[in-house]
């Protein structure tokens, strides 16, 4: 799979470069060292807040805050006093894995494997002709928080809300190592891709994680 | 399809009992009309206050209000007094449509209509060997309130959270039009199904409603 080539240089490249949410790296690896299947975009699950200059302008947002483990709540006070312009939201989001299967078979597999993990938003996409599972659960929160600078919570809101958000991110990280029982068991089935071994000795990997 | 003469069936007497929502009735009925095509559940988006007794114990939740239009401040204040137990929620929903296609080049043409106009949450599941497309837009607001009965905010965030919510429902619901207009398109190319109107006609529908 060419496109599983690149992929994994650009994995592999992004970890060098400390890039990659070190609390899903070894399942990222498991992931992409299973034949058929490979890892695109995917996230470890996080709690920031966010600033969007108009609803629905995604790409000019930006986080005052973004953190991959619980947030304090003197890291979110501080956080907003960069606020000036949009809405300004405290988000929670769970981990989300995209994976590329190259069929139809490998995807249903994939898709109920991230349902039997507790990942209740598993759904795919067929893209031109890649099939891309998006492991997904539901634990999103999107509070807002105030508008254009001026801060419309007090204190023991804002205590409460990042606790609600902080609690939402634990419970959904909670079911990673399930994740990884049920990935490990996947590999048994579909067999190891000697791609992914090739290139991660490319990489040295080996010197920085065990490999799967 | 024996499966689409049941959810035709489950589809009008709903519709009879009033228990579908109002705004997207026309929409449901041009959709069921397409071969090769059918909706399961549906809803035209919303807005309410919800109390979860313990986080992710979604049945036990109840809606201390929830509408299918924009809310009003008085509304949210006056429901809030009902509070008593788990966490409290203000949430907004855009409208989610559950289609399910025949084969798999339906599934995929159904993707690409939901995304083309402008739900870019449109997903699809392969269950059993049904293909079940979601299509969903990414306007959700999920902002915790209190807890226990006790209420956190203030009237002034109220009004404002309330604002936020209501303006994500207006978005998301705007985008109905474009979604109509292109299952229109979608039914010159797929075609009429018959059985539609042989349930259509035995239900009486045209009764109320213009059929597709």
């Amino acid at each position: 799979m060419k496109a599983k080539r690149e992929a994994l240089t650009s994995l592999f490249t992004a970890m060098r470069d400390g890039k990659v949410d070190e609390d899903i790296i070894d399942l990222l690896l498991l992931i992409n060292s299973i034949k058929g299947i490979y890892t695109t975009s995917s996230c470890s699950g996080r709690i920031g807040i966010l600033e969007e200059p108009a609803l629905g302008a995604k790409p000019l947002s930006r986080w005052l805050i973004k953190v991959h483990r619980e947030m304090t709540f003197e890291e979110a006070d501080e956080a907003l006093k960069k606020a000036e312009k949009g809405l300004i939201f405290l988000k929670s989001q769970p981990p989300i894995f995209h994976v590329v299967a190259e069929d139809l078979e490998k995807a249903k597999r994939l898709h109920e494997l991230g349902l039997a993990s507790g990942f209740k938003y598993t759904t795919f996409k067929v893209i031109s002709n890649r099939y891309l599972v998006e492991i997904n659960a539901t634990e999103y929160l999107t509070a807002p928080l105030g508008r254009d600078g001026r801060i419309l919570v007090g204190e023991e809101y804002l205590r409460f809300a990042v606790e609600v958000g902080n609690s939402m991110l634990k419970r959904s990280k909670g079911r990673l190592p399930r994740l990884g029982e049920n990935f490990r068991k996947l590999r048994k089935e579909l067999g190891k891709d000697e791609l992914f071994y090739e290139l991660a000795g490319k990489f040295e990997i080996e010197k920085e994680r065990k490999l799967p």
